[in-house]
C-alpha cells in the first residue's frame, strides 16, 4: 500500500514493493468498529438498516467504517480486473510438469476418466502400508479418531458391520441432540435412510462385493450442499422452499458411488453468512472439546461431527474460511482444495468465484481419501469452468523423506492472533525445521486487510445477484438479525466496488506468485482466536460480531479470493484445553504437495491428540 | 425471452429456446424514449442531472426507461457470470485444427515469433498476384481507392516516393480543415514529424531497403491511442493533461516497426461515449460522401480519412461499434478482430473486456496487410488477457473457388433498418447466393435487446471504474452535455447491473455458439440508418440522440460484448448516394475466414463503388 489520496490508497506497482521480510509495508490491524450485538439490540439495528433512507444512510457509514471506500473502492491501482481466481491451464501443465519430475515417485498422476472408486482405489494405494504408518506415542493413552482404513479393515475382517455402525450413529446423534447434551449437530437426518444405506453396504461385505474403503463409511454433509432426501435448507428456514432439491450435489453423487452412507446434513451459520455457526433457527452447533462454545462455522456441524468421531469424514463449503475455521476450531483436518477442483454443481449457488466445497476429516490420510473421491471435472459443467491439470495425489511416507520444503511466514500477520495460537504455532515450525530441516522463509505479504475487504464487497455482491430472485419472495422476519444486516450491506455495493475488488484480486494474485516464488507454501495459524462462548443473548436473533469475526478470517481470505489451496492441521491446544490449527497455503493445483506437508505436520503432533468432552466411538465400544 | 415478471423478465434455458426461422421468440424493438437534446436544453438536462438527489431520480428513472432494469439487473435466468469474452483456449486450437485440415491451402498459419514485418511479408503472399486478382468493372470510371499494393509499387518502380506522397498529404489535410471544408478530420498532425518520417521512408526506398510494403504508407490512428509525439486527447479537451502520452502503443509501435507513417491523431467522439462523432471541442469530422452528415463514431475521422483517401488505412477501437459504424457510413471497410487478438497496451484504458483495436481500409486486402501487422500476442501483457491460438492469415483468391459458406440471418433484427439499406443487404445476399452458391440459413437469435442493454451496462461500469481517478480531478465544464450525461449514468450501476449484465454475457455466448453450429457466419447490415445531419445546435454541447444512437448501434453489440470477429464491407448506397456496410460476425478467432468472405463480397461490389465528394488523390495527382 503507498500514499493515502484524500480518500483513496494508492497502491504501488507490485514490482516495486519489497517483499522481504524488512519491507516497509504497513501491516493494518483489523480496524472493527462496530459493537457486538444480538437480542433486542440487534433487532432495533436490523430494523433501522431495513429502512429506506435511513437504511442507506446507515449503509454509507458502515462501508466508510470498514474502509471499503478508502482500500477498494476509492483505491488507486494499475491492475486491470480478475474476475475468476484462476491461471491460465498451460501454465498449470508445465508446473506440473516440472513438479511431476521433480518430485519423481512423490505424487502419482491419475489417468482421466476414471471412476470416482476408481480414484480412492487410487488413493488407497498412497497410503502408509500398516507396517510403515508412524508409530503411535509411546503412551496409549494417545487420543485417536478411527479413520477410514480402520472402518475399512474392521467391516472386511467381519468385526463389525456398516449397520451396527449405522445404529450406533444413529442412537449416538439422538442422544447429542437430547436435551442433556443439546449438540445441535445436524439440521436434518433420517435413521431409515441411514440404516437403508448400511444394510445395503453390509450385504456388499457379505457378498465379498465392497465397492471401495468408502463402502459403508458414514459421512455428514454440510446443508448447503444437495443431498437426498433431505431438503437443503443453507441453515435457513425458508430457502428450501423456494429452492428444492432435487438430486444428490456432484459430489455426494461420487461419494455414494463409492458406497459411503450418507447420514445426513450438518448444521451450519445461516446462509453461510457467518464465522461462528450460531444459528438461531437450528440451534447452535457447540464444541465438542467444550459445548459452552462455538464449533465455528460457516460449516459448524461437519467440524463438530467430526471432531466427536460420528463421521471420520464430513463434507463442508468454504467461501470466506467456512471450512478451515471450524475444523481449526474443533480439533479437525480441514482441506479446501483449488477453485474449481471439486464440482461445485448442487451447491447453493451463493456466489460464483470464491466458495468451493471442502473436507473436513479426522486424518490427513482421509481427507486424501475423499479428496480423490470427489474431485476432476464435472462433465456437465461449461468447459470455462471447468479446466483443470489431471489429479495428482501424494503418496504419503514418512515425511523425513520429502524434499525440502521452504515455509513462508509474513511476521506482523502471523503473529496477529492469541499468544496461546501465536507460540502453538511457531513452536510447529519449529519442529518441522528440527524433524524434517524444511526452513521457514521470513516475507511481507501486503495488502492482507484490503484483500479481506475486497473478499467481501465480492463474495456479498455475488451472493446479492445470484439470491435476489429469491429474497424477493421471502419473508424477513424468518431470519436472524446478522443474516439481515449481511444481505442488506450486500445489495448496496455499486459495480465500481465490485471491479475494484476484482482489481485487487488481480494485485493479490501477482504478490502471491512472487512469494510462491521464494516459498513452496505460506503457513499462518487458521485462526486468531480459538473457540468462544455462546452467549445467552444469541439463541432467537443469531449474534453480530464482527470483532471476533474478523479474528476468525483473518487468514482464510487467499484460499477463497485467490482460488488457492489450503489446509489446517491441529497442532495443539490452548491453556483452556480448545484445539488450535497450523495453515498452509499452496500455489494452484498443489493439493497433492499440501496433503503431503499437513502429513508431515500431523505426524509431528499426533501423539498429543486429546479426546473432546463429547465423543463417540462408533467402532469399538458396544 | 420467457414470460414477464413483476419486474424482472425470467429467461428461458438455451437448450429450450427455439433458435429456428420459425421460433416464437419475440423480437424486441428498442424502446428508446428520450428525445433528442442539444444546445441550451441539453445543458439544463446535464445540469439537473449531476445534481446530488434529484440526479439520482432522474437516473433511477432513466435506468428504468431503458429497460435495463426488466430485461437485465431484474431478470431471471440460470447462467453464472462470464466477465471475459472468450472461450477456452483448449477448444481454440482443436477449433483451428480442424478448420486448418478442412480448408486445405486457403489458411496459411504463421510461426510464432514473427516480427510484424514477417507477419506483414507474410500477408503479402496471400494477396491475389496481378493476373489472378479480379478484374475491374470493363467501364474504367469505376472508382478505386489506392492500396498499399498500389503505393507500394509506386514506390517501388520509384514513380513517386513517399516524400513526395507525405507533402501530398499535409496539403490536402490543411486545405481539409480550411475554412471553407472544416472537415474536421484530425484532432493532431505535425507536418515537421510527418515528413521527417517519410523522408526516412523515402532514403529507405532510395537504397533499397524498404522494411515491408507497409513502408512509406501513410496510417492515421484515432486519438484513442498512444502514438508520439502526439497527446492522447480521447476527444477531450482534458484527458491528456491527466494521461500524459509516453511512447507509442504496442500496435503503433508494430506499425512503425514496419516502415509506416504515422500521420495523426484522428478526430472521435468525446470519450468514445457515442455514436455519431459529433464532437464540441475539435469540431465533427464530415462525411466525405455529404460534408454536411456524420461519418459515425466513435472513430469518425478514421474512417472519414480512409474514405477521403488521405490514407489506405487507420487505426480505430472498436468498442461498441466503433470502428465498424464509422466504416459503413463512409464505405470503407472496418474490421474488429477477436478480443484481445490486437495487443491493447497504449489503448487509453476505457474498459476491460469489450473494446478492442480495429481496421478501417481502403479495401479487404488492405485490411488483411494491417491485422498481419498488428495482430499476435503482447510479451509484456499477463497472460491471462493474452492466450491466443497461432494467427492464420487467408489466401485471397476468386472467391467461387472458396468452401461453400453458410450465412446466417435473423429476419426481423435483419429487417429492423431503414428500406434503402435492407433492400441493398437483401440484394447483396442474392448475389453471395448466385455467384458463389452460398446460402443463407435463416436463424432466431433472442434477446438481441437485452445483450445491447447488458453490453451498456458493463462499458458504463467499467468506463467509470476505470476513470474514476481521472473524473475527480476534471472540470465538468470541459466536456460535451452527452459525455456527461453517460459519465452520470455510467456511475450509477450496482454490482447487481454488472453481474446480471455478466450472466446475459455467458446466455449469448451459449446462445451464439449454437448459432455458429448451423452456420459459418452470422450476417446482417452494419448499421441500421445511413448518415444523418450535423445540426446547427451541436457545436458547442455536442448532442443527445439515443434513438439515432440505438439505430446506429443495433447490430455491432456482439462484436464487442462476445468478443466476436467482425467485418464491414460497403455493398451500396441509399437513395441520396450515401454508403451502406454489410456486416459478417464470425466465431472466435475465425478473422482468417472473415476476411476471405469480406473479399467475395467485396468482389462483387466494387465495380459499383463511387467517389466521395471530398477525396484527395495522393498518387497520381500532380
Amino acid at each position: 500500500m503507498g500514499l493515502l489520496k484524500d480518500d483513496g490508497v494508492v497502491y504501488k506497482p507490485v514490482n516495486e514493493i519489497d517483499l522481504g521480510p524488512h519491507s516497509d509495508e504497513v501491516y493494518l490491524y483489523a480496524d472493527v468498529k462496530a459493537p457486538r450485538m444480538a437480542g433486542a439490540v440487534a433487532k432495533i439495528f436490523v430494523w433501522f438498516l431495513e429502512m429506506k433512507i435511513i437504511g442507506d444512510v446507515l449503509l454509507y457509514f458502515l462501508k466508510k467504517n470498514n474502509r471499503i471506500q478508502k482500500l477498494v473502492s476509492f483505491a488507486v491501482l494499475n491492475e486491470s480486473p480478475l474476475y475468476v481466481p484462476s491461471q491460465p491451464y498451460e501454465e498449470y501443465k508445465q508446473m506440473l510438469l516440472n513438479a511431476d519430475v521433480e518430485k519423481g515417485e512423490e505424487l502419482k498422476c491419475l489417468d482421466s476418466g476414471l471412476s470416482p472408486a476408481e480414484q480412492v482405489q487410487q488413493a488407497k494405494g498412497c497410503l502408509p502400508s500398516l507396517d510403515t504408518r508412524f508409530k503411535k506415542s509411546t503412551s496409549d493413552e494417545s487420543f485417536h479418531r478411527w479413520t477410514i482404513m480402520d472402518y475399512s479393515r474392521a467391516y472386511e475382517s467381519r468385526q463389525i458391520t456398516p449397520l451396527m455402525v449405522a445404529e450406533r450413529f444413529v442412537s449416538a446423534v439422538m442422544q447429542s441432540s437430547g436435551p442433556g447434551a443439546d449438540m445441535s449437530f445436524f439440521i436434518n437426518y433420517e435413521s431409515h435412510d441411514i440404516l437403508k444405506q448400511a444394510t445395503e453396504s453390509t450385504l456388499r461385505y457379505e457378498r465379498g462385493e465392497a465397492i471401495s474403503i468408502l463402502d459403508g463409511i458414514p459421512i455428514a454433509v454440510k446443508d448447503e450442499i444437495d443431498c437426498m432426501p433431505y431438503p437443503t435448507t443453507g441453515g435457513s428456514k425458508w430457502l428450501h422452499k423456494l429452492r428444492p432439491c432435487k438430486e444428490d450435489a456432484c459430489c455426494v453423487k461420487r461419494l455414494r458411488s463409492c458406497g459411503a452412507i450418507l447420514v445426513g446434513k450438518t448444521n451450519m451459520h445461516e446462509l453461510g453468512a457467518g464465522t461462528s455457526g450460531i444459528n438461531p433457527h437450528y440451534g447452535t452447533s457447540r464444541n465438542p472439546y467444550d459445548p459452552k462454545r462455538i464449533s465455528g462455522g460457516s460449516s459448524s456441524g461437519s467440524a463438530a461431527v467430526v471432531c466427536a468421531g460420528l463421521c471420520p469424514v464430513a463434507l463442508g463449503v468454504d467461501g470466506g474460511g467456512s471450512v478451515r475455521m471450524p475444523a481449526a476450531l474443533c480439533g479437525v483436518v480441514g482441506l479446501k482444495p483449488s477453485f474449481c477442483r471439486i464440482p461445485h454443481s448442487g451447491v447453493i449457488p451463493w456466489n460464483w468465484t470464491v466458495g468451493m466445497v471442502g473436507i473436513l476429516a479426522s486424518s490427513v490420510e482421509d481427507s486424501l481419501i475423499v479428496y480423490a473421491a470427489v474431485s476432476g471435472e464435472d462433465e456437465t459443467q461449461q468447459p470455462t469452468m471447468n479446466q483443470q491439470p489431471k489429479l495428482y495425489l501424494p503418496m504419503l511416507k514418512p515425511s523425513n523423506q520429502i524434499s525440502s520444503i521452504r515455509l513462508a511466514k509474513s511476521k506482523e500477520w502471523f503473529n496477529d492472533c492469541s499468544d496461546d495460537i501465536r507460540i502453538c504455532c511457531l513452536n510447529a515450525l519449529d519442529n518441522l525445521y528440527k524433524c524434517y530441516g524444511w526452513p521457514t522463509v521470513e516475507v511481507t505479504i501486503p495488502d492482507i486487510e484490503a484483500m479481506r475487504l475486497a473478499h467481501y464487497v465480492t463474495i456479498g455482491s455475488e451472493c446479492a445477484t445470484s439470491f435476489a430472485h429469491y429474497l424477493e419472495k421471502y419473508d424477513k422476519s424468518e431470519s436472524g438479525s446478522d443474516v439481515r444486516v449481511a444481505l442488506s450491506v450486500y445489495g448496496a455495493f455499486s459495480s465500481r466496488d465490485y471491479l475494484q475488488a476484482q482489481r485487487i484480486r488481480n494485485r493479490q494474485m501477482n504478490i502471491h506468485e512472487k512469494i510462491f516464488g521464494v516459498a513452496d507454501v505460506i503457513v499462518t495459524p487458521t485462526v486468531g482466536i480459538t473457540a468462544y462462548e455462546i452467549k445467552d443473548d444469541v439463541k432467537k436473533t443469531g449474534e453480530l460480531d464482527y470483532v471476533n469475526g474478523a479474528s476468525l478470517v483473518r487468514y482464510s481470505i487467499a484460499g477463497n479470493f485467490l482460488g488457492l489451496p489450503a489446509v489446517t492441521v491441529p497442532v495443539g491446544y490452548d491453556k483452556l484445553g480448545l484445539p488450535i490449527g497450523i495453515q498452509f497455503i499452496g500455489k494452484q493445483w498443489s493439493e497433492a504437495m499440501l496433503i503431503q506437508i499437513a502429513y508431515a505436520m500431523e505426524a509431528l503432533c499426533k501423539a498429543e491428540y486429546k479426546k473432546p468432552k463429547v465423543y463417540y466411538d462408533l467402532l469399538t465400544e458396544s
